[in-house]
């Protein structure tokens, strides 16, 4: 049985499956550097404001100084029969101090400590993804600078809809990328709270000094009400949201790139270094990280709905249920970390074939939609100049043409109208790059977004 | 068969199941008014741009504003045989102004209208939601001020924990609206966006001004990219993610208030107005209200994670899956309008019932927490003391006496330091008002949590 | 104010909010039919039992009869301002014979009924989607017999891996299809369970006959414990699950759909029936029915889990919460009713493209396995001929040659063994019609496969 | 950089976060037993069939012999630069026999061998689930039979409703279990399919016998469609199906637990060895594995969402999506065990406080269903019989009575018909006692529900 910090009024052991389905520390122990930075600051604060002598102060300083140092070297290993990692690291500083370290307890509950261990943990977590997100930002935009020439079949409904520069493709995941920023700004600030000084629901008759320990820990606001503090886990719902959306954009463009790369459309190259095998088929290049990038979005929508279900219905204060809202989080952050990473690493190695973007170039249907436009100038009404568009391609695919292929009697019959200049616009590179209206595709058009896209992630570096 | 905007790449007709399977129109039609808008905003922008001419767009104007006052009146109604609410409207003008009608589809898709359509629909539905939820907080300030004096029990793992002051338990629910607020304000600006002028994907070759229509839309700002203007849906899931998260916070304390007013605890009183019966047992007045509105999160996280799964793996650009989206969407924007509406109800109606509340304050064993604070003022480590304290209300269970109706025999076996000074604090009330750290639950800490509330919710009425 | 069916023990009036926001009856009057089925099974029982007296039962059951024929030929309509179908039909009866209407509330709770007319109602519901469910796998069927012969390149992560025969595909289907019905079959079982009779959570004092009005109503048995038949919606959980199932099954060959018949890939006809058209872009053919059909898993998946939400943490016993399980279960029955329509209608539909496998079938990197597999027959070990084989679709890659176009002195340098047997095995159209291991795309193994999925097909008609 | 299972058509190395990003074995690891038995399985066939020389068979037999015994005893340790377990052991009998070992890949892909090692895990979990499953209801039986003659409220709507059995109560939950069993027994059927021998998607060439390596592994079936079983995922889905059923209904008699055994309710004992304690508040007896295991759902549903979400649209065959399915299974393995042993352990320490139950049995409001049934037999519609209890309820309340302490002249006013005999049956105990329809809580119907039970669950242990 562990040693527990608490026990007066039990009578008996806890049961023996209770222990193992109620420890902690298997996971919490993920915790260890923030709880022992907590204690720090919190005994600190305890000695400042005299509630505690400034000698014993002192003594308990020294002793999670040194438990830090023996977990960083490995000379001390976090293990053993206890409930979680605070009753570890009381034990441990109990051990070099003796019975003085239960004063650590004083005005101090496990309830704001963990959820302040918690915030301190994703907060530094943050900042990293916040840095990871950026790199992968300009990713997008080194491949739009680096393939800014080419022109790619735009789609809708996942069949050939309108020629666009590639850049314009690019633009379209940093848009995404914008409001992302924005949500983890957002996760930051809700993150950036600290919670210590709440005491188990009801703040506490010691004339304690949260914002000192805030100040202390580096967190920019200290909690407004004590019990919204110990029963809150919005800024986990919101970094599970945000992380959502993130790899749930991803999923779309890695979708793109598996479609783009397969050998039916093969306009996308992943180098081999991006690409695996297979173990029976000699021949298999297959786009794997693109497809488990796809996925990772699945896990994180689950995080992300049972967390908002554990909390559903629960009374307010800490319920121990909570607890299951630590073991995911570790593992989500790394998912973010490596995920991110993954994503920009991509973006630096896939480019684009010049042969194959040419052979679709031939595919002129694309062009339907500015024959229409041709036709209204020449006083259609919309409605007829589609209809008519629509015939030139039902006419072209039934005589295995394409749109340029038509012969003059041909468009005769088709188009009483046509003329040379009206012909001279019906060409995929210029329709992407005619589009210039604001946020369109054409050249301009991207260029002025391209600016915007670097000048906004610039400002975002300082 | 209905009448398409499309067709003339088409032979023959489409399948009579795909055209009940795919027809939106029984859901779509909700946004008319919106749809009627954007179509005036865009001709008007057609007309001034020139390219329209200016008599044409005015007659367009008139058959749009007709159809809108036809439809408002019910002199017109919204049905027929049409895919969705565009081709309805679009045929409504046709048999106004013929053929021209179709000059409102020049460089517009339904891609990039739909969209629009639905932006500024919910954006209608935030301003009034972010109205009913200011609402909803004053209803808490008002609770808290109506029951200043009122002490309740606090609750960690539903067992009783220490005593608090009632107005504390309210701000712990407006400090969560704090933070409702913030995500709805983002919510706001991510949707406040027009993207109209988008076309289907890429822009158009027409010189169009989509700032124009923004601001006869009376839209903050324009899309940065077409491509993700048509593809996106971040704003809805925003929107649902802070619905799902005020739902859950609602669910919290209806939970709380339902077991408050049960039989077993009965501190909280619930007027008939506010039940419901049984068609079967005469005795029952059901918390029908609290219980629904527990209920509500469960289909709000149902359609965030549903939209999640919808958006995730799909290419780039629309696809036709993201009509789904709208459905719910309609419906998720009434039960936010209602739950709030509910909730702010609840809170006028309930009280909570003195004599109940004095019974329960006999209940010392909450001040145990106030007695170990004693014994370490008076030199005990808190192990010490935490010990003494668990023995002491062990003593009492076993006994069946409360802490207070403990002899002095008692009290010199259990803690032999106990004095008359320590014993005064050790009252129900008291111990409330003591715990005056900042965001406790003390007096001044209260009155301060308060007075901040209320200049917040000022601040957030201008 | 609405007429409840209860009152005596209240004061004043409900509140209007709350009116609105608990009522039921804009929904739950589509249990109408059911609910009125329910009471004259009951009042049947009542009478057959003497707890009422035969004339009342007969004047009660005609009146249940009248109204049903009055809605059935539009007579009556279903409105006004009453709680839920149960008041609305009880106030019906009065109208009709009086006081004594409320007769039949003896032994009998609103709570069980609305679970019985649940049942019943989903109970039909499932009698008719396992015909359609039938014939959706007919169609399959039907689809591997129409294309007996097609060859089309089989998939692993959306790259071509070894060439198939097209039936093997679609048996793959059917064999989801085959749990699919198994999973049905349970959540029928599960629906089939009369619970009138539970009474309000713990049955009644009335020597009631549950059992004759559960055969009357047609169900299969009788609730075994009253408690658990009020709180109960497993079988609800389980239409759901088995739903989303197979949505998700079906999105995924829609997927395939979708691409196949993608401008790159482009060897499944979609008919222009199953096709929409853009009303901007004339030469766009949407494959719109499939795009839907992927979608609707995510609404299914969100019915799924609000209702795991919505039940989790519930005490025993009906909650109102429970209120919010019905108006999805209407939509998503029709849902499944016409996503299995569409899904059989695609599948009748669509056709291969015999000139564009013809090729695909060039492209003979699908056969590195078979090259493999001669290697390891010539003696090789697996990891040897592995190698070679991907070494000779290298050096075809990098000179532009497919495997049947190397030449002798190419052959030499690769692989020395090479022999005219080895060489007459590498035929796309032989790959796939060798792979005769059982469960194979090998032609005798799909006979086999396809015979027997008819054998059960036509069992599961009986 | 990790040896691969491929390699010869590639140039270059693998980009190094890709290795990190797309390992498997951190988390695969935990099949390496499953893996030997399969790869002793297919060898044994190979060597069966003349595919492989019997020495080589026997050689390569014998080394997966030998490792298996080196890594249960400690000797061997699975770690190293290897992309999965496959590929660790691959190499490891490549050590011991040389280049042989690839003899193994014959007609054999990672595809089939991985889901053929997770259905072999997921089987023996599923006969252990099943066991602990049967000793939790059984709990739920002894419990009922320990607790046989206590009455407790029961509740609608956490309001006290009619008084019942506590055995009936526990048979609430047997009755869940019997569809629980149902649905677990599904998910086995679908569990115990071998599907090795489905080669990467389509068969092999090789005449191999799938259906000796099935009896060898001891499973029930074999595979009916190649694609099929490389594609399908159903038995984990249908894993988590019924492993979020369980939980969630555990869920609700948790709830249930914690209520009835807080301060304001109190009639249900948690013995000391079912709590734990506060680090800060000594008087805290906290139901933490009952909030714990409340939770336990919220993960699952989170793991049951997360696979749909996955599967959601992939294209048919394998994609690499789909290794993010193994790393959530064996936590939710985990989970059961130990949700399951955690739920009978807390079932048997569990017992009733018959003084408490005294206490609550005053409130005879619960008997009002009774009064009106009463009244009704006296000849009074059951409308004014429901009226004339609930004013009789309102009246006491007003005048802070009991029903039983009523004077003759308040009856008289209130019930005019009242007699003695009504009077008598107006009694707590008797009131659920008489409860006897089918189903109900009366003393017969229960003990013939609690004999059925110990039937079933008999018939189930065989």
């Amino acid at each position: 049985m562990s040693k527990k910090l608490w026990g007066g009024r039990f009578e008996g052991k806890p049961n023996e499956i209770l222990e193992a389905f109620s420890q902690s520390l298997s996971f919490d122990q993920q915790l260890w550097k923030e709880d022992l930075q907590v204690l720090k600051a919190h005994v600190s604060m305890l000695s400042k404001t005299g509630i505690i002598q400034k000698p014993i102060g002192e003594k308990l300083i020294g002793a999670l100084a040194q438990i830090e140092k023996e977990i960083e070297s490995g000379k001390l290993s976090i293990s053993g029969d206890h409930e979680d990692i605070h009753s570890f690291i009381e034990a441990e500083v109990q051990k070099r101090v003796g019975e003085s370290a239960s004063l650590m307890r004083i005005a101090r509950s496990r309830n704001d400590t963990v959820i302040t261990d918690v915030r301190l943990h994703l907060k530094k977590a943050l900042q990293e993804l916040e840095k990871l997100h950026h790199a992968y930002l300009e990713a997008w935009v080194n491949l739009a600078e680096r393939e800014k020439e080419k022109i790619v079949p735009g789609y809708t409904h996942f069949r050939r809809a309108q020629p666009m520069l590639f850049p314009f493709y690019c633009l379209a995941h940093i848009s995404e990328g914008m409001r992302e920023r924005e949500a983890l700004d957002m996760t930051f600030k809700w993150t950036d709270v600290s919670t210590l000084g709440a005491g188990a629901l009801a703040g506490t008759t010691w004339q304690i000094e949260p914002e000192t320990v805030a100040r202390e820990l580096g967190f920019s606001s200290t909690f407004f009400n004590a019990l919204d503090a110990t029963s809150d886990r919005d800024f986990i719902l919101a970094f599970y949201f945000v992380s959502t959306l993130i790899l749930t954009h991803i999923s779309r463009w890695c979708e793109d790139f598996i479609l783009w790369s397969s050998e039916g459309v093969g306009y996308l190259h992943l180098p081999d270094a991006l690409c695996t095998g297979s173990s029976l088929m000699p021949q298999k290049k297959n786009p794997d990280p693109l497809e488990l990038l796809r996925g990772k979005s699945a896990r994180m929508l689950g995080n992300l709905s049972s967390l908002f279900v554990l909390m559903k219905g629960l009374p307010s204060g800490y319920n121990r249920d909570l607890q299951e809202d630590k073991e995911a989080l570790f593992g989500a952050i790394d998912t973010m970390k490596i995920s991110l990473a993954m994503a920009a690493e991509i973006l630096k190695g896939v480019s684009l074939k010049g042969d194959a973007l040419a052979k679709i170039s031939k595919d002129d249907f694309l062009l339907a939609t500015d024959l229409a436009d041709e036709l209204v100038k020449q006083g259609r009404s919309f409605a007829e100049a589609h209809e008519m568009s629509g015939k030139v391609v039902r006419y072209c695919e039934e005589n295995g043409k394409s749109i340029g292929e038509l012969s003059v009697p041909d468009w005769k019959k088709l188009v009483p109208e046509i003329n040379e200049e009206m012909l001279s616009h019906l060409v995929f590179e210029k329709s992407a790059k005619r589009r210039e209206s604001p946020g369109g595709t054409g050249e301009k058009a991207v260029a002025k977004q391209l600016a915007q896209a670097k000048s906004w992630l610039k400002s975002k570096t300082a």
